[in-house]
């Protein structure tokens, strides 16, 4: 790997990085909770599933969607049997599309580690997404209420559904932009605010509070998936777990590359990557991407979801969880893996 | 292909064929609106989703599953409102494993057609089974009925735990006959039983005749996945959709092959396809145990189960749906596609 001199994004000032430990901490007791029921989960079965589900579920993941649940449901009527069911449920279904998208992908690794379908081949993966699905979605069911179920459901179908379009859309220019948006709101966003909804239906809360609840979710979802993709220019190999610049290796056309073409329109840098998709070639632009002024633009987008995240939360009561919040929406946009 | 000389097992006699439409008398315009919904569905979202939606959905199939719902739905509150999403997502999970199946077993046809994978690639092929699943998991939610929710999901967890331990256990003769029904039974049966279940349970059943209709079910489907077995060696392959002797040729043992090597101890056939797996062994294969006595075995076994089905039946209040029941219970031994 050639090495890379990059720019450091103005807003990775040192000092500024916000720790998850403490944002949590209005919840750590019940997240805790829900990691023992995916140590549960992932003891049980026979062994080639209890070993499929001990490598996936046991993976030092950050836990943010399930965090957002059980945070959600702080503001009215906090019912942790029905709380921590969803958000097992809300991190299994995550770790399901992760499982089917290593495979669609073809993705090496996952955090660090060779992916289910690299080591155990893709029909086993795919077996084991399907059973992390049902799996997902009867702890949902558990939770008795079918509001949570049907919006589990259709989180679901909009992002197999985001997926399969992807697969189908050349790429042009003139729409990158909006086709990134609607995509990553299909494949990220989606699930945010899944997961910031149920907690908000599952404790009681208001109309309003639910759709806030469900604005945060999206726009924090939003940001989240841009911060991604620009880890993927920028982040360092150690902490992304897998390599920098895989994106543009696979030839997937993401925020950081869009911007860039739509300031180079004379460039033919990127098109020259899909042409001839070599090593030195996507090397060379992830170097110039990097050190454009595209991954500071990816950056300011991304704060303004988290405005309009944090801006939909005043709606709420003012609480730790609310505190703890904003603190997510800042610490999504410093964090640096 | 080669010609194959079959002996036609006794229990196909002229005249004794069963036909579908009069069996499905009393809820044919219900099952009608049920593939009213599938082709609506069929029919949405964007091309290449509505296109795939198509292909899997408007196929010709028997559409057994959503049928067994709304018979079993006849016995007690009949209610079209719940009885119809719920037929639908059956028959939409069943399609969904269809799709996955297809991908693990990598087969190229599938009701005569090729299969999804092998037109639009595995990649999307996955990603419309996760859609289907998602679709047929919302319509159960439409029902309201939380039992018949986790009924669902516990399914699809059956289905895909059984599939993923079938990668995992090496074939041994002394087991084969037990771990070919704990595989069927998760295989099959789990969603027949599924069926008829969720029918019982959303039309107000007491519990022992939700109870008699699961056994029903259960018993029906164990049935059914023999006489499939039977069928890839003795089907004609204009009415089977696909090759005879798909599954040895895949390397799958099923009960007419597990029958053929228990009474034929010392006989390397089988043992010797696995090893070469070239198409002359397996189509020797498939002529020797076509007419071996193994296939009436086989035939007898289904018997007995679809017996143990027509018994679980007599617990219910005789009625025009109990009669359907009754000669589904036989027609599934006499079809021959």
């Amino acid at each position: 790997m050639t090495a890379l001199l990059l720019r450091k994004p103005a807003v990775w000032e040192p000092g500024s990085q916000l720790d998850l430990s403490s944002i949590y901490n209005p919840i750590e007791k019940d997240l805790g909770k829900v990691e023992q029921s995916l140590e549960g989960i992932a003891d049980s079965g026979f062994p080639l599933l209890a070993q499929l589900l001990e490598y996936t579920l046991k993976n030092g993941g950050k836990r943010i969607r399930p965090a957002l649940t059980l945070l959600a449901g702080k503001f009215y009527v906090y019912d942790s049997a029905l709380l921590i069911p969803m958000a097992a449920a809300i991190e299994l279904l995550h770790s399901a599309t992760l499982v089917h998208d290593d495979i669609v992908d073809n993705s090496p690794l996952r955090r660090g580690k060779p992916t289910v379908s690299q080591v155990w081949g893709s029909s086993r993966a795919l077996l084991l997404g399907d059973y992390l699905f049902a799996k997902a979605g009867s702890l949902a069911a558990s939770t008795g209420n079918l509001r949570a179920v049907r919006l589990f459901s259709q989180t679901l179908m909009t992002i197999s559904g985001g997926e399969l379009k992807q697969t189908s859309v050349a790429f042009s220019s003139a729409s990158a932009r909006d086709y990134y948006f609607a995509w990553i709101g299909a494949k990220t966003a989606c699930l945010f605010s899944a997961s910031t909804e149920s907690g908000a239906v599952l404790s009681q809360s208001p109309e309003d509070a639910i759709e806030a609840m469900r604005d945060y979710g999206h726009n924090l979802g939003m940001a989240f998936q841009i911060v991604d993709d620009v880890l993927d220019f920028v982040g360092e190999e150690g902490e992304l777990g897998k390599p920098v610049g895989s994106d543009l290796r696979e030839g997937t056309m993401t925020l950081p590359s869009i911007l860039f073409a739509e300031s180079h329109p004379e460039d033919n840098l990127i098109k020259s990557i899909f042409e001839t998709k070599d090593a030195e070639s996507v090397m060379l632009a992830v170097e110039r991407i990097s050190n454009s002024s595209a991954i500071d633009e990816c950056l300011q987008l991304a704060s303004e979801f988290c405005s309009r995240a944090s801006r939909a939360l005043e709606k709420l009561p003012d609480n730790r969880a609310r505190q703890s919040l904003m603190e997510l929406a800042a610490y999504i946009v410093e964090r640096r893996k």
